[in-house]
């Protein structure tokens, strides 16, 4: 299955030549991703907080500390939605009414299962570290038994899948062609700074 | 008031000493972001969408096209949560159990306000367009009256409000100090490309 199927709280309405349900298209944008927003209803309250995720096959893995309300919500099985964003630039029109963001975003609805099978979480774990440096899962301290009972795993299956993005440069109207202000693209990025290394002890 | 009031809905339960509620702090959070992750709740499921926003005082401002499902849940003055993040870095450690990441983020929980009235509204969107580039309000072609019935524009009051954040290098445990593998900060932040103009028409 190249796709994911849509359903009524998948489908994009809002200018739906930006929604994508491919399963590459979402990868990519996932696997290019550090942050997920996940939100979840408490009263009646939705709550979105930013976490660490990984994508392994099609399951979005979270984790935090057991104690956590998330992740104890998450673990319960309440209906949970996990976003993703990639911020690509800035899109300056001649028109205050048509200035935009260029963007990449996934929308991932769905309950998450805790993931209490010993395999399973050593493999998502290693996820987790390897995303934030490639081959670093085989050369970090693994956790003991005690850490991985302080910490709880979730996983959010991928079903109700959607992505959605915006490239290129501002639709300027005709008649603004000769406003004298710039129009374009400013492309953003995230950059990586110099490695700061601390004493020992820290 | 330096300092937003702690309410039970915003108080930080998981490591409070990560978080804030001075208003400085909160500002300075949300004016260095450009965007923010919506939450709202409709038939119990919760749905987390990525929107441009900007802050005027203690008011954050998101718009939308006038038909947008998200813009008329929050007109209707559905619970919200509008949550900011930024990136600052990761934190790779000895050990695989303490690689964290580095952030600083905003939650904002309360109901959004339909904005109707013209200065208003006007002045929102100057500080929209102001924040993607100084000084771009007084540049730009000012919207027209069809353009503004086109666009909902909603603020949300920033009455419980909370900073979380982390900084800083990794909490390596004393008896993991010779493992051999690096630990240290690897600092992220967004940075801007060159800027891309495009024939006109565009």
């Amino acid at each position: 299955m190249t796709s994911f199927a849509l359903t009524p709280e998948t489908t994009v309405h809002r200018i739906p030549k930006r929604a994508s349900y491919d399963r590459a298209v979402v990868h990519a944008i996932l696997d290019e991703a550090l942050v997920a927003h996940v939100g979840i209803v408490q009263d009646g309250q939705p709550f979105v907080l930013p976490v660490a995720f990984v994508r392994v096959d099609d399951c979005l893995y979270v984790h935090g500390a057991a104690a956590s309300r998330l992740m104890n919500a998450l673990a319960k099985g309440t209906p949970a939605c996990v976003t993703v964003t990639l911020l690509d630039g800035l899109v300056l029109a001649k028109s205050a009414f048509h200035h935009s963001m260029n963007y990449r975003s996934v929308v991932v609805l769905g309950e998450a299962r805790l993931v209490t099978d010993a395999e399973e979480k050593a493999r998502a774990f290693d996820a987790l570290v390897e995303r934030m440096e490639a081959g670093r899962s085989g050369k970090a301290r693994p956790p003991t038994p005690k850490e991985l009972a302080a910490t709880k795993l979730l996983a959010i299956p991928m079903v109700q899948v959607s992505a959605k993005s915006r490239a290129g440069g501002p639709v300027d109207d005709p008649e603004d062609a000769a406003w004298p202000c710039w129009s374009g693209h400013v492309p953003l990025g995230i950059s990586a700074g110099e490695r700061v290394t601390f004493g020992s002890g820290r």
